[in-house]
């Protein structure tokens, strides 16, 4: 046996854990509350409990985890190993986390801000495999990213690289809500995609959307790609917005850091194909010529447990570069 | 003595070489005719003669030399060492020019484009010397960008990353030179900046520039900051233009690799504090007030003799890598 490597998303709600052999192979997982409200001593002897059970219910010891990898939200000094604050977790201000799990579970720990930390697990085992240079976005309530340069995260001067949703793309544009006008934030993400068509429909867009906002009050970015399936025109519309705003997007990265692969996860991608297609055909449609078919545009394929893989893929890349701590 | 590293500047016209020691401290330089006309085997004698007149008039022997490093517009594969071809050299056509330098001279060459060995210059010596994340742009007839992350150069999956002119800032916006639209480069080379300036002289805008034009039947951007200086007001209107494309794409960069410095180089720096402190102020208004304070933007320092330097300085970085070969 060639030892364990573990890891932990930790959410505001949940915290999901993962173990993982050496080949990244997922032997088990589960999820726990995480009891934020309880403050950082409690949600962290959550996570140690549930480590223990994990491997000693799987019939390993803990002196058989390599290391442990995590992954939250900032704003962190990753490298450090210290969570600053939390929004989704108040009580949580300048947390040694990776000191704290380490001294109750005598491992190295390897810590990540949830979306680069996504965006490793994609590039290790999903849809970023095989190829050194990506970028990655996740489409949810924001936008987040993460940059893979020549098989390394970027993590930039203060470890805040990568906010990509922020980028600017409409300059004078929509408001977002980091204060800057036209993010890509402030276009493409779910709640953005849902504002628009909202915001439509109340300026008297004619939509099979109206009665939805007419009966839910609002409107979310999934009923707009379930309009946009029946061909309502203003689904479409919307749809394209974001579509155009996201291939930009690729396009100014493509100029940057030069991906092989774009990778978009989130809860947005389910709108499937018809998103990806449009993303695609903008993204055709603004490019240099030359660079038409210099990059691979993709779904992410790792889900939900992105983020325990992810973690885990990247303590194990610390212990393959020798870098564990 | 430590021995030296060699810095070559290939252009169209000229080639540059300088000779500096361990420390990089320039010992002697020169400038012979590229003859690029006359086909790779004689550009390449020129620079193989001029560097062997350099180290013998300097009381060195061939063996002194550590490394030689060698900047030149792509496309190229860097990696391997080839000019694939380049437009100021016709002639030159898959040119192994690493290989050929290296077996008449018997030292290893480090070769990468010209905006990638100008940053590096100013990263190892100038305007970006301390820190570890830099974003380089130069400001010519077009942009080109360099782009330093966690101290390496980024060059991406086929070695064209940080074509940075090419990120898009206004979609469907002014017609590029590379057949994209919008990009900063249409707005914000000195070319550019020149040719709003002459559009809107020749659309009728009141301004000192007419004269300009009236007489040269062209203007330059030079002719725009002589004209700003004299506080022209068209003159100001290009010049925020100009600034304001630059600031997006600073705010653009600052979200993606996260650089602590931002350093533009080129021609048109020569304009002075006035485009800078205008690039600061646009910058600032349209920036996440939470990272206002983030980067800092500076002009470069090392004039005319950064590919000298970032040449050798690169040669340099590879020994020190052990990374030669």
């Amino acid at each position: 046996m060639s030892g364990i490597f573990v890891g932990i998303d930790l959410g505001g709600t949940n915290i999901k854990i993962g173990l993982f052999d050496s080949e990244l192979k997922l032997v088990c997982k589960t999820s726990v509350a995480t009891e934020a409200d309880m403050g950082p001593d409690v949600v962290i002897d959550n996570m140690v409990q549930t480590v223990e059970k994990l491997v000693v219910d799987e019939g390993f010891a803990l002196s058989d985890i390599i290391a442990i990898g995590i992954g939250t939200p900032g704003p962190a000094k990753y490298s450090e190993g210290i969570i600053i604050r939390s929004t989704n977790m108040p009580k949580f201000k300048n947390v040694p986390i990776c000191k704290m799990l380490n001294e109750k579970l005598g491992t190295p720990v390897v810590f990540d801000n949830d979306a680069n930390v996504a965006c490793w697990g994609e590039y290790a085992v999903g849809a970023g495999k095989g190829v050194k240079d990506i970028v990655f976005f996740t489409l949810g309530t924001g936008i987040g990213g993460g940059i893979i340069s020549n098989g390394e995260l970027v993590h930039g001067c203060a470890e805040n690289a990568a906010e990509l949703g922020h980028t600017i793309i409409y300059p004078d544009g929509r408001k977002c809500n980091c204060g800057q006008r036209g993010c890509v934030e402030a276009y493409a993400s779910a709640d953005s995609t849902a504002r628009r068509a909202r915001e439509a429909v109340e300026a008297g867009a004619e939509s099979s959307l109206k009665e939805v906002l007419d009966e839910k009050s609002t409107i979310t970015s999934k009923d707009v790609y379930e309009h946009l399936a029946a061909d309502d025109n203003l689904a479409k519309e919307i749809t394209d917005g974001t579509a155009k705003a996201l291939a930009i997007t690729c396009i100014n990265m493509l100029h940057t850091t030069e991906p092989k692969r774009i990778v978009f996860a989130g809860g947005m991608i389910a709108a499937g194909n018809v998103l990806l297609d449009r993303i695609r055909d903008y993204f055709d449609e603004h490019i240099w010529s030359i660079k038409k078919e210099s990059v691979e545009i993709v779904f992410a394929t790792l889900g939900e447990d992105a983020g325990i893989i992810g973690a885990a893929a990247l303590a194990r890349h610390a212990e393959q570069q020798g870098k564990l701590k």
